[in-house]
């Protein structure tokens, strides 16, 4: 019944087994836990330095009843240092990296790393980032029908409370008349919900809502409340010890950008070299094919400038004061820079991330790689990725409804039932292919506005509260698109971008708004900001079956034990020394942990969560 | 008891499924069988275009008895375009990659690929190639005494015969006195055994008797005849259709290097550049830290032209005219250009490519990596790499003598004793880190003059043999390091460098030769040569067990099937249709493969190995 997860040899980036970062010549202490009863003759530490791999045996540095710990020093030669751990033992060596303890020779892309890139400003360690689409949010003025004024041609006004168009050119149009004065007028929900960092998807002046498409870098959209608004928003943020992140598309433009209007209408200007000609129509490069979004080349000398590099660009103004963002989400980072043979990406990164450094040391960068990032990440650049890959994905998988027939983000077909195995062993591959400095920072969400809405992903309160019970216990940056936090529903990324319902939020719930839904959210925001080993702490896999899994968070002085169930399971005991001689004290979901016969038993009911605290 | 490794959906780049290569901008169909047992509703493409992945849906092509086969068009966007298959099927989709079929998300790294850089040259489809070692194979005169006449100060001349120290400084320095004439007066045995192509470690002048710390790029060490033996055997060697491949070392010199003795009189010199200097002693970065091979610094402006770049460079140079080299192997390709924060090993690599290609289009380029080659392999620059990783050590570790103590390449531990099911996996593991276009060429060994000597290893005639049928009968390149083929000892890289035992082999063997081996290897390379669909078809694994495995190499109008045992083992039964309606006609071993109720019935003994075309 229990999978003895906990008897493997275990190592990971955390506190426990590794600094944080290291310089570049700095030789620093690497440390692995081996159980009493493995077998091993010897420890061995192998990095790879230049390219080759070199071993050095490592010390038993400390043997308690039920575990040895080895320690062994590795050299940070490059400025990624990869390593991992052979254990000599007498069946045939094993090796344990990222991914696990294997019986038979892998490839290093699983192995551990150290960075001496620069790691993702400390705040990350405590944060919980609320995403905010601005036109659905709130509006500043009291009435709830179709925005009043003037609007742009583009735009289709509609009454607050409209159900977003799910397909067709309405989903752009709708115009709802959120605006940052609205958001401002709102940030009491944000802080009883336990949020400190906002981010806001685009705010420049657009031709349709989402306003990825900007016509100019340079200011706020009118809509929205323009310039002094976001200063006004930034620093009411501030007053509040609150942070406001950006969004930025270095992908490309708006078709009715300034650089793009002018590269258009003269061949010869500088922003002509800026966006990629072609033969055929409409005669530039569009991101996937979208004539709306032509795209830009980053060989383009003059672009960096404009953009990314030096404090003129548009990365370091919206950084400074007035506007004092806390650091930029940038959009199709995946393809940004690359096109054909042209690779630039982790150039274009590497740039922003050194004007972001010079403006703010304490701002974050963060991309949008929906797929595999392990390439792009942990190399300087990017600090963090939003982690629809090793988050998102497998915890729909499952979590979903039994039976769903929703289409699997970007893919075509749906949302597949699989069981908690396939999921872990989805969320350590994917997580293995960065350093532990970048998992443990990782944006994790359970939906955003590019997807459904996790509610209507797994279709119960009580699933959904599992869900958020894992995005708040995980190792990583717990990330919320507005309004999941009272089960608001859609089906994909277009009509999940739901107004607010404030009138029910007001109200202490309605039928659009789930008010126990909200206090579950509350009381793990609150749980995770109790614990240091929940921000902070390793992660072991303790049990892994398809209908549960549990897993411990540990750093130097505090080992929590998180238990999800999608539904009843035949429960588990672990071993009760990780108790260490206290008892466990339940901090969510209210179970007992009954030590019997030196044993922990885990509750078998579900759908459900569960926290303690064992040492 | 049968593994139904059969029954998974199957693609590799094989002629049967993909194009041999594609050129940038090019849609080129790539193919899929399924058996017809299986329930997709639907198959789809993915593949990854400037960094995001894109869906197509597949066309249903043919429908056979026993399996559809589907069929979609790869757009060759990128230089390496990454391609896999989704499933669409009731439980849940499932994906195929180069690693199998994964019922859960999986990141790119095994991913299929179809590259657009220029594919190693097409005479590698057929070689065989022969590793000499140029101080142990042959002398040119006759005598077996120490070598005669003056010798350097560093050499210590020995007997012919003398069994290689295997540690001390000996290994180094005792000079057998083998040289290229003797070789080329031995070229009849090479071509007994089915050899075509030679590939000769280092022939340059040097302070050592394996010649990797070379004097000069310049010259042909006079030890081994000079420049005019090398231009003599190379000209043998065409005559006789047969080929020759150069070893350069391009991560360092000999500190006796006469740029490096510039370097070190002159600090103002040009050749300084060329070398990295540090504070500590001996005051400049040598290879893992060895003063006698004093590390190139590939940022020095003046070094691309001496050695790789252009006509004059000394890769150029031994390519034309009267020496005709047909390709390089690059000593310690993983470390070049590697050192700290500078990483230019694929600028190297590809400067080298161009340099070749611009030269003789028909060279080919190996490099040297023991360890995961999978990121600097297929990316444009090295065609292929010496196979340790996904050939020698997977094979060692199932061929092994039981409770062998000896020291695993590189490794502070004894050669593991692994079941095939480990060995399988790392095969995969590795092999799916490289596109087809480089697997299928890859050069595989089961030793070298870096490890020890297979029969060693594997210590039976009978497990020899069949590791042997493994290299011939594996997609890759087979490369025999001289006098493997009769069965010579050797404990470590330096004990396995012998003098090949010529009075045995003249007499048909002896205690040293093993003139059966000899022939079971000479019956194996004409057995590659009569297959086409061993020398160049698919591989699919049709039963994986601890102690046999079988797999089937497919070309679009041959099918083989190969059985490797260490052991005698339980038996599979393999589905009769692979039959085609011929008979399986034995090609290796003799064994029968009786098609007995529909099921072709695998013979139980071993260690041995039987090859059949089945169709």
């Amino acid at each position: 019944m229990t999978e003895h997860l906990l008897d493997a040899p275990h190592h990971d980036g955390s506190a426990l087994y590794a600094p944080a970062g290291a310089a570049l010549g700095e030789r620093v202490p690497v440390r692995v836990r081996v159980p009493v009863a493995g077998t091993e003759r010897a420890v061995w530490l192998r990095t790879v330095r230049d390219g080759e791999p070199r071993l050095e045996q490592a010390r038993l540095e400390q043997v308690t009843e039920h575990e040895r710990w080895y320690v062994a020093d590795v050299l940070v030669h490059n400025p990624v240092t990869s390593y991992r751990f052979v254990l000599d033992e007498p069946g045939g060596y094993r090796w344990l990296n990222g991914r696990g303890v294997h019986a038979r020779d892998v490839p290093d892309a699983a192995d551990f790393r150290l960075t001496a890139h620069e790691p993702a400003p400390a705040w990350l360690d405590s944060a919980f980032v609320y995403q905010v689409f601005p036109d659905r949010f709130a509006r500043s003025t009291g009435h709830v029908g179709p925005p009043a004024g003037p609007v742009p041609e583009w735009a289709r006004p509609v009454p607050w409370g409209t159900e977003p168009a799910a397909i067709g050119h309405d989903t752009f149009a709708q115009l709802f008349g959120g605006d940052l004065p609205g958001i401002e007028s709102r940030l009491d929900h944000l802080q009883r919900l336990g949020v400190d960092t906002v981010y806001l998807t685009p705010v420049f002046p657009a031709r349709s809502n989402h306003r990825y498409d900007a016509s100019t870098f340079d200011h706020v959209d009118p809509l929205l409340g323009g310039d002094a608004a976001l200063v006004s928003l930034s620093g009411a943020l501030h007053a509040r010890g609150m942070r406001l992140v950006g969004d930025l598309t270095t992908n490309h433009t708006g078709a009715g950008h300034e650089w793009f209007v002018r590269a258009q209408s003269d061949p010869a200007s500088e922003e002509a070299g800026f966006y990629f000609r072609t033969e055929e129509a409409p005669g530039y490069v569009g991101w996937l094919e979208h004539a709306s979004l032509p795209k830009l080349d980053w060989s383009a000398p003059g672009l960096p400038a404009r953009m990314v590099e030096g404090p003129d660009s548009v990365i370091a103004r919206w950084l400074r004061e007035p506007y004092r963002l806390d650091g930029w989400r940038i959009d199709v980072a995946n393809m940004t820079g690359r096109y054909g043979t042209q690779d630039l990406t982790h150039q274009v990164a590497r740039t922003i991330r050194a004007t972001m450094r010079a403006q703010n040391p304490d701002a974050v960068l963060v991309s949008e790689h929906f797929h595999d990032a392990g390439s792009d990440t942990g190399v300087g650049g990017w600090d963090v990725n939003m982690n629809y890959s090793a988050f998102t994905r497998p915890v729909w998988s499952w979590l979903v409804e039994p039976d769903s027939t929703l289409p699997f983000i970007g893919m075509p077909v749906s949302v597949p039932r699989r069981g908690g195995r396939s999921m872990v062993e989805s969320m350590r591959d994917f997580d293995s292919a960065v350093p532990w400095s970048v998992t443990r920072h990782q944006w994790n969400m359970l939906a955003s506005h590019d997807t459904a809405r996790l509610r209507t992903v797994v279709g119960t309160r009580e699933r959904a509260e599992v869900a958020a019970a894992m995005l708040f216990t995980y190792p990583g940056t717990p990330v919320v698109f507005a309004g999941d936090e009272g089960g608001l529903t859609g089906s994909n990324g277009e009509q999940s971008r739901a107004s607010m319902p404030w009138d029910e939020i007001d109200a202490g719930g309605g039928p659009r708004w789930d008010a126990v839904t909200f206090e579950a959210y509350q009381r793990l925001a609150a749980l995770r900001r109790s614990s240091g080993a929940l921000r902070t702490g390793g992660l072991r896999w303790a049990v892994v079956t398809d209908d549960a899994v549990a897993f411990l968070r540990e750093s130097p002085d505090e080992r929590v034990l998180v238990l999800l169930a999608r539904a009843s399971w035949a429960g588990a005991a672990l071993p009760g020394h990780l108790l260490e001689g206290s008892s466990a004290q339940n901090l969510y979901g209210g179970a007992e942990l009954p030590l019997v016969d030196g044993a922990l038993l885990l509750p078998t009911d579900g759908p459900g969560a569960q926290v303690w605290r064992l040492a």
